[in-house]
């Protein structure tokens, strides 16, 4: 593709030759000739002298000697549409012979079904949806058009999940909610009877794990992107936009608002409410509600800055501990001059 | 359903109009015409103003105006009964053309095989048994009558399974132990032979991991219910009725005595052992035994309440800070004080 | 086997009856008659008493009244010799019919395909290699001679798996980076279009997560050994020999050195460096380098000793708390008592 053809097709100006060859993107580290790589930190810009790419794209005020660049306001933004242009998205598979589709199932047009997937009874698959080899979709279940499942996916029946969403591998959807009442013998088991609902443009990492509600439903709305190992206990809502990075959990009825971010690792405790735009800090322990806005961290979770500070001092302890010995013991001494005074 | 029929089938008492009819369950928020509602919490007894209900499952000494209601000194136990009633096991599918079946197994009645189950060599599968889509049995492993296995479970070559037990999506029973030797150039294997033990009523959460036992058996006793994404290592010892939380971790040979509780996050080092009836608080580290009937958080673990007025205590540690250089400096002036008298 | 054809296979000196019939090995508790078991620790030879087994391995400079027994300075690794007699790999089951291979895909000799594997579009199995059944392998990956891939393990494309791989049940490799970018609306998904690849004699545990690159590849080095549900993010490189024990976390751009070892439910944070030998305790949070053989444990990460020290000073602080209170009194006292005089 010739760089011309990128910044015509990214919407982006060029500098110097239009006319060369691009026939890959690379980091700007790893970058051969032929390939365009992306400068996202102005401050880095020494690193465009060593790296091999043939072209670049550059954030503004930012210039490369030698070699053509295009610039953009928002680098990384505008690399990932360049990106978009060498890995377009598949085109579909068509369904194999080999899916199992039981009875009643509605399927959509453009379809990527592979071999061992299984649709159960009156799912509806729409249009452009692609299922890899061993994807399991329980009856009833509805996957909104362009969505992806990718292999060993598991939803269980009660879910309901909007368009182009994104789940990876062994991702289950639907489990039983943990609910157990102890009747005085044995831990009875509350019956989990409620569903999931996953807007649209969600994106659900490898190996989570979303439950069903007791009743009603576990929702995660529109935009909301999970990373790995990620937990969501029956009847969480977790808003529009948020972002849950690996390993991280949430107990049951836990409510996240819009646009909050749960770092690494991070456990949120039942029933809590974490207001808009909150950013929870790694490995904290959410003991109790979050304001909207507030960035916290720590178990339990205190303002991101106070919590430096208090580990910060933590490290002083076995010193300040000393240094009390010290102050008791010349007190004692400034005591006892006082008293033979 | 009507209300004196579900009242008699769960052995409840009713108050009101027992011919109204009853088409679902819900949560008392969320309820709509129709549908029965239970509270548990006798303080929130005005949220029954409030409730779409048509009735409701009230605990002793509660009271509804206007509209019919079961009494319970267990509501939410008799909730269950109700919602049991309304999602009544469903009937047994029968083996599935398209399950693949090695030679030698040993299959009960009553099953519900889906497509692509695999069964290996030599295994046996109790009566009333489900293996959704996905699920692997290993050669000559037990699954006893009644359990569920949902989709993509995987049970490798030397697991027993007892009756009623329930497995759900993605978790992974019988994997290698993490047991290595350096022998002075690289980590050799130490092979992991032993086995996997479930016993009855046992509960196990979506993506899961129980390694087998290097020699002997991984044991999982009677009742014991295991949340999602719960690490089991080699040869550890679960006992009956233990309820461990999302994202726990036992290390090799741990040893749960009866009627542990095991919150959210929790690492337990290898070779501990926990008392019968201990709980152990949220992401706390484990690294020491812990007495039968302690209530410890933390890393390492403490008294709950002694934990608690540590934690408070930290949150001071600035200010004690402060205060010790403020001491400091106090007792530096007293000093030259007595100094020059 | 007789007693005398292990030890020569072994290449151990065994002292007693070397005619005996040995039928397994055993754990030194659970041994009983024609097992053998081994003792690694000289100070627990009583145990040998204790012990149902017919022999022993014992470490050097320890003997056995009454049994015979071999013995090594590695009893450890001689055991694991052992078991590899009585447990040797099994006999490759070939193709099945059932297993789906599309189309340009390169077969080595000598496999065990299982029912349900799917091979896409021109991937490359080596000799020797396991494939077990819903084991999904992407178009164009590569699976080194001798790798054994357990059920329902899942390998995108843009995947390279080295020699004598083993990746146990429900692990994903090659699941998409965790990268987004705001864009003013929505968080817009960066194509994650690198690989993995990962290096002979890894071993990965049951359902882990390896994120492919969002450009390059995540790199797993020759000879580690990862446990269950483990998350390595994209582009993190994990050295050789390095050990990851269960529900640890590498976050994205991680580079761990040669011989490392992270301990359980641990914290990497994005970009860092971890040196060669390095030891990261349970738990920590690592939020900035470590050099390379440094011990540390906590968060944000101290020296093993230190961190102990500062542990058991936090046990503590509400005692220091309480004897401030008491100088700060005393010291007034004085200070009016100065004033009066």
């Amino acid at each position: 593709m010739k760089l011309s053809d990128i910044a015509k097709a990214t919407g982006l100006d060029y500098s110097g030759d239009g006319s060369i060859d691009i026939r890959g993107v690379a980091s700007i580290d790893d970058a051969t000739e032929g390939t365009l790589a992306f400068l996202a930190d102005p401050a880095k810009k020494e690193e465009l002298m060593l790296s091999g790419a043939s072209a670049f794209i550059l954030p503004e005020g930012v210039s490369c000697e030698g070699k053509p660049y295009m610039v953009s306001n928002r680098p990384l933004l505008a690399f990932a549409d360049v990106v978009g242009l060498f890995y377009p998205r598949p085109q579909p598979k068509g369904v194999d012979a080999r899916a199992i589709i039981e009875e009643g199932v509605s399927l959509g047009d453009g379809l990527s079904l592979y071999p061992n997937v299984y649709i159960g009874r009156g799912a509806s698959i729409g249009d452009g949806v692609s299922l890899y080899p061993g994807v399991y979709i329980g009856p009833g279940c509805t996957v909104g058009e362009g969505s992806t499942l990718y292999a060993n996916v598991v939803v269980n029946e009660g879910t309901a999940i909007g368009k182009r969403v994104i789940i990876h591998g062994g991702t289950v959807i639907g489990s039983d909610g943990y609910g157990f009442a102890w009747d005085g013998t044995c831990h009875r088991k509350i019956p989990q009877v409620g569903g999931v609902v996953i807007g649209d443009d969600v994106e659900i990492g490898a190996n989570c794990t979303v439950d069903r509600a007791t009743l009603g439903n576990t929702i995660i709305k529109r935009g909301s992107k999970i990373d790995n190992l990620v937990m969501v206990a029956h009847n969480c809502v977790v808003g529009e936009d948020v972002l849950i990075v690996s390993q991280s959990g949430l107990a049951g009825s836990a409510k996240l608002g819009d646009n909050v971010i749960i770092a690494g690792q991070v456990g949120v405790a039942g029933h809590l409410t974490i207001g808009d735009g909150a950013i929870i800090g790694p490995k904290s322990g959410v003991t109790k509600d979050v304001e909207a806005g507030a960035k916290v961290t720590g178990y339990p979770p205190q303002p991101h800055r106070e919590w430096m500070r208090i580990q910060n001092t933590i490290q002083k302890l076995p010193e300040m501990r000393k240094e009390l010995r010290a102050l008791h013991d010349k007190i004692e001494r400034l005591e006892k001059e006082n008293h033979e005074a």
